[in-house]
């Protein structure tokens, strides 16, 4: 799992908690230096156990989403451990604005992908061609849109990895039975006033 | 947010990732001293940035759970600390096994309460009700279930602090939109052959 500076936390430890259960797994956090990272808005420091050089041939890659994607789109040293990860990697997999890294290294060209919501454009720039959906698998690709959607991907790639019956032992090691207060988790769910305070809070945090 | 050795992640970085979105929201990870915490497995280390007597009056308190919580159960520094910041706390948290560390400092006593469900015995023992809710609410006090449950109790807990329509805007902001594989995530809706394969997963673990 790569981890940067502005990484989104929950892009990687929702999968990280459904994937470190399964059996033999080990999970790397992997970066640019040993140490600390810290997340988009700085209150949550991550650390970086690996370096990427000491990471080179992972079975499974992930790559979160955050604002500090948007400088790691020109970051040859990133993308090209993501290009030279994935010639061996069993599944490449993204998280939220994740996918913009993925496609930024030539991974997702004509291919389709997801993202972030607010991020479909950007990923299109990049080559791919941007979904709605939440989990999109193409081959050994696999993208998730935005944020939480890790957690429902990690659970398709537990029964890739293992089988059905481990990926619901999983699901149920986490209580991953959600029951959000509302209906408010998608673009076409919500109505105008639940967009604008969207755009009230993303302006306060840039 | 009260971090410590062998928390569980996703306890506490699913509810951060909800309301550190809120305005004017300041989270401060707090612990026995400052630097890193290893996750419950040790694959993932978090910082911490506050030791306890530097946010004795956090407006909200919550407790991640993780194995480590059972050796905090009987550490009077820790439970000093939730019982003194729950004096004057807005509202008192805690995710998954955390709400054995609330009823171990006194705060459930006779109160309905919810954790992970294996360890309904156990908060039963420290003097809580346990149900199976999977957000609880009892005055200022709310207990989610096991590990993701926090993501709903953020989100119940968002309105609380501000209002419906941010609460909304904060949800579609993480796109929480679940549409996990399998319909596995509480212990009636699981078969005796994810049952058992739970109980190995977590055998291995231990």
């Amino acid at each position: 799992m790569a981890l940067f500076e502005q990484v989104t936390a929950l892009d990687a430890v929702g999968p990280y908690e459904v994937l470190q259960r399964l059996p033999g797994a080990e999970v790397r956090f992997v970066g640019r230096r040993r140490g600390e990272v810290r997340t988009d808005n700085g209150f949550l420091g991550l650390t970086v156990d690996c370096t990427f050089d000491e990471v080179g041939n992972p079975d499974v890659i992930l790559v979160p989403g955050g604002i500090g994607t948007r400088a790691l789109v020109h970051d040859d040293m990133v993308l090209d451990w993501i290009r030279n990860a994935h010639e061996t990697s069993q599944f490449t997999t993204s998280v939220c604005t994740g996918s913009l890294l993925l496609a930024a290294a030539g991974l997702l060209n004509g291919r389709k992908a997801t993202t972030h919501f607010s991020a479909r454009p950007l990923l299109l720039k990049y080559g791919a061609t941007p979904t709605e959906e939440r989990v999109v698998r193409e081959g050994k690709i696999i993208t998730a849109a935005g944020v939480s959607s890790g957690i429902d991907m990690a659970l398709r790639l537990a029964e890739l990895l293992s089988d059905a019956t481990t990926a619901k032992a999983l699901q149920l090691m986490i209580e991953y039975d959600p029951q959000a207060p509302y209906d408010a988790g998608a673009l076409h769910k919500v109505d105008a006033n639940v967009l604008s305070r969207v755009q009230e809070l993303a302006r306060d945090k840039n």
